[in-house]
């Protein structure tokens, strides 16, 4: 029914994450209101991103070069944060809060989806921090069970090292209703109050 | 800091209707995991779609052909389907209930926005109607001002020929809750009504 490069372009909007039919069709009918140079970039880096950019050979982070404008960095400061996705990293960044160095983990133990401590590329991990000396290791890892496992498991091979080791504050995040906060968060808040001066 | 691939990437995303800087970030990543090949496809179906495609000779219909597949089609019923776009002509084939042939406008008669009859391809429209001699012609234009006024422009046109004209019923949808309904449909509904048999 479709020209055949329309139904392409529908069929590759579909196989992107909460795109539907319904939304593929809109989005594909919309690239008829680009620009051609618009297209072609769009076009262009959909190859580019998967021949281009690769993980830092440092510190995983996605990049086009072979160090991570991160790593290459003189000026960052010895605190290592340890995170479980590029998209963290970028996260992190745009707020501009935090000057040291990144780790991404190649995501986190969970032995029930079948990922184990040894899938997450923990010898790079620890390789680097033998090498680099931190001052302070932050765990900034999601706060779930599997968040918690992985925080641990590294803390605990990290014993006897010269290391300050932090993770992220849980608690009530700021704007949010009380009344739609799980129990956990309540607990983990309750806690960790802290004096108000 | 994105690596440039990425950062197009995801500001190509960003062009595209209802895509917010969280959503373009979140499609822009996601095709890490796509393979090889669906990226290659996705990628020339862009280019692909505006090199390729543009309006069937006839009826104004997105085709790849000089003349596209329903235009092509000798099976068709002697009926013309006129509707506002493309878009339309999918989702009426989709459908799969009508068996005649379309005229694609370009656009509806909208003074407001500087759209008048003119500029939305009726001497093409008015050619095909003597030339092909239909038995019927339907509007199947959006129920909005433009729609009904263009609708009755080209009806005037046509006045003195021998074909009958038509336009879809106008009424509550199925499945609609009666208490949002706005008071025009319901209008239209009850004067439309039917009698139960």
């Amino acid at each position: 029914m479709y020209p055949d490069s329309l139904k392409y372009l529908i069929e590759s909007f579909k196989t992107l994450p909460g795109i539907g039919e319904k939304t593929a069709e809109r989005l594909a009918f919309s690239t008829f209101s680009l620009e051609k140079e618009q297209l072609e970039l769009f076009s262009s880096s959909l190859i580019d991103v998967h021949n281009k950019i690769h993980k830092c050979n440092n510190c995983n982070l996605l990049t086009d070069k072979d160090c991570c404008y991160i790593c290459s960095d003189s000026t960052r400061t010895n605190i290592l944060c340890v995170v479980e996705d590029s998209k963290n990293v970028f996260l992190f960044e745009k707020n501009g809060m935090f000057h040291g160095k990144y780790h991404v983990l190649d995501g986190l133990i969970s032995p029930l989806d079948g990922v184990n401590p040894e899938d997450i590329g923990l010898p790079k991990l620890l390789d680097r921090i033998q090498k680099e000396k931190f001052d302070e290791i932050i765990f900034a890892l999601k706060p779930s069970i599997e968040g918690e496992t992985t925080a641990l498991y590294i803390k605990r091979i990290l014993e006897g090292l010269d290391v300050k080791i932090t993770r992220l504050a849980s608690g009530v995040p700021i704007g949010a209703d009380m009344e739609y906060l799980d129990s956990l968060t309540l607990e983990r808040a309750l806690t960790d109050r802290k004096l108000i001066e």
